[in-house]
Parts: structure tokens; C-alpha cells; sequence
């Protein structure tokens, strides 16, 4: 460790963009680099107890960081993240992953060493990154600086993962410690362009007498483009009533009056329905349709009354105008939703648009659980700066629905959908806004999948509520197809035991809940011990599903066009 | 499920081949197909808690039974798995990758669905197929029922694995179901070439006075062609002296007299390397010289004097034959054999080339364990029919240069070198040789990264005695580089508690072994209770290494040509 190398860059780079953790698994391809990350004054290693894990891990400090790194060991590290990289991919987040690799003097030699296909070839791996990154480098000792610096903007800049292989030998090499930062992102938005789309929008808003007439629907996009300030502006300039689709929950304030609710199609709330499909004027803003997003595609958004941005190209009806950023599309809209509000006459309405947010259930204490008390006590257990995690099954459902605090967090995975993902998001999320409490919940089925990252949960001493819901097996997919067929059952965990076992020691109270009481003890003992991971087994029937999840069946059922998810 | 299917007849042509386990998660996309595994009359389902340990799984049924089946979801669930099938092909395991994938009709839509990057493409998945399987087919109505038998055929033939996509209304499309048998493997050995090599041969061969001046070293291939018995008369027609690379060990008796012991290059015992490197004639079968199966390529083989036996090239000398495939060039071999040990005066050597299959060691009931001891208990303990799983750590070094009891099976990743990967894989080979008992013997940090599959271990009611090593972190990694560095560490658990609360129950038998009593104690209770699964932590000093290891990183440390592992 004398002198400052192609390593050292990395890492003060990526100090330089944000990131101070790297998670990861160590490999003897890369083990002499991570001394430079273990070393450096700013960053630390957080070690999983697997890759796809610590991708996981990555992907939930990246949504919240606005960029992540994770580091692996070639070809058998890499291969195994791979599914949390496309899932990155497919959910926009910027992770730099970081594939320690052969010494260039070894790939030379083309022989078969471990951890390849034995072929002498090491080419294999970036080739199956092409479709689920926006770039990728291999390191030589010419490139290394210029090619690191190259990945971090692209991954900065199109907020997606990127893929960097680093020989080991290159790592070590020596690099140049002073070097200016790297450039900052540009607003490629054409004047021309973004004059016609205010023209365009203005126009438009004339149809609303009031704001009460324009409805805005926030999509993820907002939040993947660090724009939910300049969206909240802008709602405030009405104040606009708002919705958003489940992708986006927690991206607006679910606590405002004018909140219309979780869109999702012929799914929804009827108020929340009426709020985004009849509005004289719709602002769309950074909405992706998926089929989990918008209730088995049955939106229902009218064009030609319609302002939709994208992320670079704003359209008003059928017109459309690009290159315009959405950030700065956003941000020109204010004033002219002004203008609407000056229009008004007296006060804004201060009736709330939809249902306020829940305080804990009214079910009695002696009550078995169920769904849909289950979310109704999560729901008011929730408070300010809490970071939620709803796996992709019941938990995300049994959530979507309900109106969140101000100030709350909310981390799902709608379209990429892999189910255990929030487990190990949890240790990302949390180690991304330290100090905020992490909610995990999640289904056993899904928790089974990536359970042993429980033990870095527990070790990083992370601030947490952690409900597994123990339903006897995989009950979405019991709601879909075979619910009796012996592939959706999993075995029977002891979950208290379990976390105990994996070194929870005083920092875990864990505890089972079968009744409405039970739930609410944990949960009071989790307020008064703030600083612990409390873990909720809770028990519900085996067939219940939250109620959205059987409306979207039921969608599913009643759709036109052959559903995209039957089988 | 009226008619016969595509899944029908997919399924009837896995059995055809010998399948009789799928291994897998499910998933919305391959929910209706499984119903056609499920109730299959030969073929059960067997679910595992995520793909990657499924892969493993089913990698290990593969290696034992010739083919395998493991089938995912799309997109989440096969790239989960993706590692295990790069891993399969990097050790030549028939593993046939199914892959459940949205319907065609809604493909052809191009919607953003789940599971997908949300780009309305469905073909990235197999892209990055393309250079870890021989074969890949997406199913369609028209070219299911061939593309099914095409793929089948390849991996058959070709013993690596291949992908199938099918899209969920595809499995449920109709198929005849009385079809013919798929066409035999043809031996695609020219008889002009064969006739040269064995000309050749004999020709070398007549250097020899006896069989005990001609040695045969044996590697992996001989038994992913599944040529041992061919082998096993080859050798019983000398008898020959022989060894084997560790990737291979248990393919020959190592019980026999004439067995000399494992070859690691320089790593090698003194006998071994002289049994190997100084014969007068030397048969190489089916060996692969990796780093890690050849003492980090201080392999000594003098071409002139060697015969090579490659998958369908045999060589004699610098002359190369081909097509000639090993198993009947092995077999031609046989009668040459028989004429050097015509030549004999006097009965066959007797003596053994190589120590003994070892006892329980010597060490006092009170002594702590270390890794020494641990493996010669481990080896004083394994009998007759014993499918042992030895993890690429200290396990596998550990047992590499111990002797085998006849009849034992021998399973280690030395090229592909995934962590983990014996964990799942004694499900596997478990299923494939049901009565068999499985002894997995695995380090701690490569054991949590595939923990959860304890869980199915133990609802299949497998007799296996698992040995965890705990030695407080990756102590192979600490040897080569950072031995106190954080990145090494892992978290502390209780195995026996663990593997209780994954539903052990009265199956289970679980302790904890400080000292050579204890793990005895363990070992008889294993002993006497056979259909159970007794589980062992055995502590061990952190930075203990097995005599193997420490040899081969001398090795290291002394090798002209840069280390292809250092860093």
C-alpha cells in the first residue's frame, strides 16, 4: 500500500459522487483492492453474507443515494449478482459494480484458472452485461483512470448500472492523485424546445378553471431525477390534487389534503379514479405504465387533455418536445399552475381527497391476524422518516393502498419484482440515511430466499422492524395458479430463532404474533426500543390476500386483451 | 390439464432421459406448466428456497445421474440461477435450464411486464445464455415438440447445459403424445484414426517391461463421459499404477494397492510425483490442467513418453488422432495393456504405492480440533457408498489428499470455484443416489451464503452428516491475502440453532465440536442413527490451514511465472 493507485482513484471517485459504503463479497481477485476501500477515510466495506445479496444491498442504498457500489470477485461473485444488476437495471438505479479480475499478466498466459469457463478467455462475463448496464469498462493500465472516469458519469448521468472490471494487477498499478472533479451532469434541454412545450402547456391549462381542475400523477421517474422538490413546488403552487402510482409511493406528501390516492387503472379507490381520469387537465409526470403499476394496464388517460414528461421529452396532447429534461419541465410548469391558481376565487379546498392516514386498526386486541389487519396496524405503527420496504407479494399490496405520513420512505420493486429483494435492501436503505428507522415487510416465501443477510442486519446494529409474514408459503401465487399444488408451499421457519441464531444477541427482541394484541405489543416494544430490530413473525391465514391483491385478480379475470401475467 | 401438452412431453422426455427430480422456483410465468412435473408419475418436484441454491442443486443431481432439470421464472429467477448454470458448464454438467417466460400473446404485445427490464423485449435472457450453455431454444406453438428434442440432444450428447424458454402458453399447447424414443448417442470415433492410435500406442508401449512402469493419472472427463468402468478394466488389466487429479477424486478405487495417491504438480507427495512424473509410460485421461487441479500448473508431463486421452482427440506422443473419443480409445487401451502384463515374470507388486486409507486419527479424545485432525477424522469416519461434498475452501483442501474408502463418491468445484456450492448440491446429489448418505463438509463463510437450503435438506429427510467449519471468516482468502483485514470476517452463528429453527425437528441432530472427543461423539451418534441429519460445527483455529493448502501457497510464492490467483 505505498503510493496512490488505479484503486485509490476508484474509491475517492466514488467518495467524490456520494458513496460512502461499498458492499460486497470479497474474492482473491479482489481482495488486495479492497485494502483501498478497508483504508480509505470516508468509505466503508460492508461485507454480505452473499452477491446477490450485497447487489440487493447496492440497488436499496442506490435508490436512496442516488448512486451505489458494489464490489465482487469474477465470474462466480459477478454471476451471482447479476440478477440484482438487471433488477437495477430495469428499476433505474445507479450502481457501479466493481468485478475484481485476473492480473492482466495471467489473462495473458490464457490458461484456465478458477473461477472461468476454463477456455482462457475472460471476456465471457462483460458480454452477458451488455443488455443490463448503460456501460461497461476493462481496465488496462493505459485506460484505467480515463475508463473509471468515463463509467462514473455515465452511471451518474443515466442513473443505471454500470460495469467495471479491474485486473488485479491494474488495481495496484500506480495513478495520478490530483486530478480535477469530474465534470458536473448537463441539462440537455433545447430553449426552443421547452418555448413551445410552455406554450403548448399553457394553452392547455386554460380548460381548468381552477387547480382543482388539474390533477397530477407522480411516477418514479421524479424520484430516479432528484426532482421531488421541484415536483412538491409545483404542487404547492395550486396546491394540485395529486395521486401516485404504486412505483412512485411516498414520492409526494400522502399526508396533504389534496392527496387523491395509489393510481392503479380500473383498480383503484373510486375517488382516486375519478381524481385522474376525469381531470380537465392531467399532468403526468414521469409515470411508466407496468402491468403491476397501473392495475394489469387499465389506465385510463385521455391525450389530448394531458401533459406527460418524460424523462427527456415533454409532450401536451400529441404534441411533443425534446430534448426537455423532465427536472426542468417540471420546473417551468410552476408558473403557469400559478397563473391557474390566480384565477381562483376565495380559498383553496381543504377537504381531504381521500381517506386520512390510518391510526393503528380498530380490530380488538384478542383478534386472529389477517391481512388486512395486518396492514391497517403496520400502517398505523408508521411514523415520520421511517424507510418502508414492501417485498413484491402481499406486502407490497397489503401497503400500496394505504396513505402513508409525510416524510416517510417507501421502496418497492413493482416491475422488476424479485421477490426477497427487500431483506438485504433493507441494510442498503438504511445504510443510506443512517439514523432512519428501516420497516421491512415481507412474506416468508420471499424472506426464505435471502434470509441470511438477516445476519448483517444484526451485525451493522441497524435501527429496524422486520414483519415476516408467515402465511405457509407462496400465497400470491396461490392466488394465481395451483393453490394447493405442493410448489407453492415452503417449509415452516421459526423466525425468532433464526435471527437468534445468526448472532442477534441484545440488539434483537423477536417475537411471534398470531392475534391483533400480539402485533401491537412488538410493535410498542420496538417505539420503546428504538435502537433494536424488533422481528414480528406474523401469522395469517394461508389463502387471505390484501384486498388490492384481489382486486387486481379480479382485473386480470375481466380483461379484454389476453393478461399479461395468467398462465 | 385435458390432453397432452408440450409440458407433458417435456416432462416424458426428462424422464426418458433419466430425470426423475426438477429442482426449482416457482413463478407466476411456470406456475400451470409445474402442474404437469407435479403430477407426472415418475418425476416429483422439488423446490428449493431460491435459484441460485436450485441451480446447485440441480447441478449435483446432474453430475451423479448424467442429466439434470432445473426450472425458473423469467428474467428474476433464471439470472438468479445463472451462476450455477456458468458453473455447470465450466465442469461439464448436463443441466437443462427451463425457463418459464410470459405468455406469447403477451409478448407480443411488447408491454412492460414484470420480471422484464420493461423495454417490451424478451430476448436479453437468452443473450446472455449464449456462452454458458451448448443449446438454447425459445419455444413457439410450431417448433416446441423438436426444439424440446433438439436441446435435449445436445445436452445429452454434448453433457453441458442448455436453455429452453417456454412461454406459459406454449407449455400449455397441445402435443402427440405417442412419439418414438430420442435417437441413441452416436460414437463419433473415425476407425482409421482409432486404428493409427492404437498402433501408435502399442508402439510406446513396448517401452514398458511391466504394467508397473506404465502409470495412468485420471481426470474429470472419464467421468462426465462415464467411462469409469472402462477405466476400471483398463487399470484391472495391468494393474496400473494410478492417480487422479483432485477434480476427479473418487473416480477410481483409491483403496487399491496400486493407487498413487492424488497429483498437484508440485504439491504433490514425493510418491505421487514420482509415480506420475518419471513413468516410463504415462496415460493421462480425461485431465484438465487448471490452476487449482494442478498445483497452479507445475504439472511435469513429458509429451514424448505420454499417452493423452482428450473427449474426441487421443494423442501418442506429438501425434494427435481425432476423431477418436476417450471412452473408446480407453477401451482399445485394455487389450495393450494386457500384452505388457503378459510380459510379467512373477505375480502382480502388492505392496501399496500410497499410504493407507487412513483410520480415525491418533489424536487424544481432549485435544482441540484442528484442521489436521478434522480431516483425518472426517476420513477415518467416511464408509462404502458415502457421497462426500467437499466445498472449495479448507474442506476441499482438506480432503484432497486423503484416501478414500472404495465406493465412495467425491464431489468438489476446483475450476468453477463458487463458494457455497455444496450446501444445495448435497440435495442434489442426494436425489440422485437416494440411500446413499451425504457427508457435505463446508467452511462456515461459504456456508451462509447458501444457509437457507438447509431448510430443504431436512424436509427431504436426506441422511447426510453436515460438517460446518467454523473458523470465524474465509480462511482461504486470509491465507492468500488481508488475514486481518475486516472484509475476511464473518458473523458468528449457532449452526445447530439455525438448522433447528429451518424446521429440524426430531430429523435433526445438531452439536457443536471443540475438541476430537466431540467430533466423535458426533460421528457415532451419526453413526447410529443413520436416516438422520447430523449436523456438526467444528471449530477450528481462525488461521489454520490444511497441509495442502499451505503447500500449494508455497507453491504460489515460488511459481516463475506470475500466480494466475495472486493479487
Amino acid at each position: 500500500m505505498s503510493g496512490y493507485t488505479v484503486a485509490d482513484h476508484l474509491v475517492d471517485r466514488l467518495a467524490e459522487l456520494g458513496v460512502d459504503r461499498v458492499f460486497g463479497v470479497p474474492g482473491d481477485y479482489s481482495l488486495a483492492m479492497l485494502d483501498h476501500v478497508t483504508h480509505h477515510p470516508t468509505v466503508r466495506w460492508t461485507g454480505c453474507t452473499n452477491e446477490l445479496n450485497a447487489g440487493y444491498a447496492a440497488d436499496g442504498y442506490g435508490r436512496l443515494r442516488g448512486i451505489a457500489a458494489l464490489c465482487t470477485t469474477f465470474g462466480v461473485g459477478e454471476l451471482s449478482a447479476i440478477n440484482a444488476i438487471a433488477g437495477a437495471f430495469a428499476e433505474h438505479v445507479p450502481v457501479v459494480h466493481i468485478v475484481g479480475a485476473p492480473a492482466l499478466t495471467s489473462q495473458a498466459q490464457q490458461r484456465p484458472v478458477h473461477h472461468t469457463l476454463g477456455d482462457g478467455r475472460f471476456g465471457h462475463f462483460t458480454a452477458m452485461h451488455a443488455d443490463i448496464t448503460c456501460a461497461r469498462a476493462t481496465l488496462t493500465h493505459e485506460n484505467a483512470v480515463s475508463e473509471i472516469d468515463r463509467l462514473l458519469r455515465e452511471v451518474r448521468d443515466q442513473r443505471l448500472p454500470g460495469y467495471l472490471v479491474i485486473p488485479a494487477d491494474v488495481a495496484a498499478g500506480p495513478a495520478e492523485s490530483a486530478r480535477p472533479a469530474l465534470p458536473a451532469t448537463v441539462d440537455t434541454t433545447d430553449p426552443e424546445a421547452l418555448a413551445g412545450f410552455v406554450d403548448a402547456a399553457r394553452r392547455l391549462l386554460e380548460s381548468a378553471s381552477t387547480p382543482d381542475d388539474v390533477t397530477l400523477l407522480a411516477g418514479l421517474t421524479v424520484h430516479r431525477l432528484g426532482a421531488g422538490e421541484t415536483l412538491a413546488r409545483l404542487l404547492a403552487a395550486g396546491p394540485l390534487p395529486h395521486a401516485v402510482t404504486p412505483w412512485a409511493k411516498s414520492l409526494v406528501d400522502e399526508s396533504a389534503p389534496r392527496f387523491a390516492g395509489t393510481y392503479t387503472g380500473a383498480a383503484s379507490p373510486p375517488a382516486t379514479r375519478t381524481a385522474v381520469e376525469d381531470a380537465a387537465v392531467l399532468v403526468v409526470a414521469g409515470v411508466v405504465f407496468t402491468d403491476l403499476n397501473s392495475g394489469m394496464f387499465t389506465q385510463r388517460i385521455t391525450r389530448s387533455r394531458t401533459i406527460d414528461l418524460a424523462p427527456r421529452t415533454a409532450a401536451v396532447g400529441a404534441a411533443t418536445f425534446s430534448p426537455v429534461e423532465l427536472p426542468t419541465a417540471l420546473a417551468a410548469l410552476e408558473p403557469l399552475v400559478a397563473e391557474v391558481a390566480a384565477r381562483r376565487d376565495g380559498p383553496a379546498p381543504s377537504e381531504p381527497l381521500a381517506a386520512p392516514t390510518p391510526a393503528a386498526g380498530s380490530a380488538p386486541d384478542g383478534e386472529a391476524l389477517s391481512q388486512n389487519t395486518l396492514w391497517a396496524e403496520v400502517s398505523g405503527f408508521l411514523r415520520t422518516g421511517d424507510i418502508v420496504l414492501a417485498d413484491q407479494g402481499t406486502s407490497f399490496y397489503g401497503m400500496a393502498p394505504h396513505r402513508l405520513p409525510a416524510g416517510v420512505t417507501f421502496v418497492g420493486q413493482p416491475l422488476w419484482a424479485s421477490i426477497g429483494y427487500t431483506l438485504p435492501a433493507l441494510l442498503g436503505t438504511c445504510a443510506a440515511l443512517p439514523g432512519h428507522r428501516g420497516v421491512l415487510l415481507i412474506g416468508d416465501g420471499a424472506a426464505q430466499m435471502t434470509a441470511t443477510e438477516l445476519a448483517s442486519v444484526l451485525r451493522e446494529r441497524i435501527p429496524a422492524v422486520i414483519v415476516v409474514v408467515d402465511n405457509d408459503g407462496y400465497t400470491v401465487e396461490r392466488a394465481i395458479h395451483g393453490p394447493d399444488e405442493s410448489y407453492n408451499d415452503i417449509t415452516p421457519w421459526d423466525w425468532p430463532a433464526l435471527a437468534r441464531a445468526m448472532g442477534g444477541g441484545e440488539h434483537l427482541v423477536a417475537t411471534r404474533a398470531t392475534t391483533v394484541g400480539e402485533l401491537r405489543a412488538a410493535f410498542a416494544g420496538a417505539t420503546t426500543s428504538p435502537d433494536r430490530v424488533t422481528l414480528v413473525q406474523a401469522v395469517v391465514p394461508r389463502d387471505d390476500v390484501p384486498d388490492l391483491l384481489a382486486a387486481l385478480t379480479a382485473v386480470l379475470g375481466s380483461a379484454p386483451t389476453p393478461a399479461p401475467t395468467s398462465s
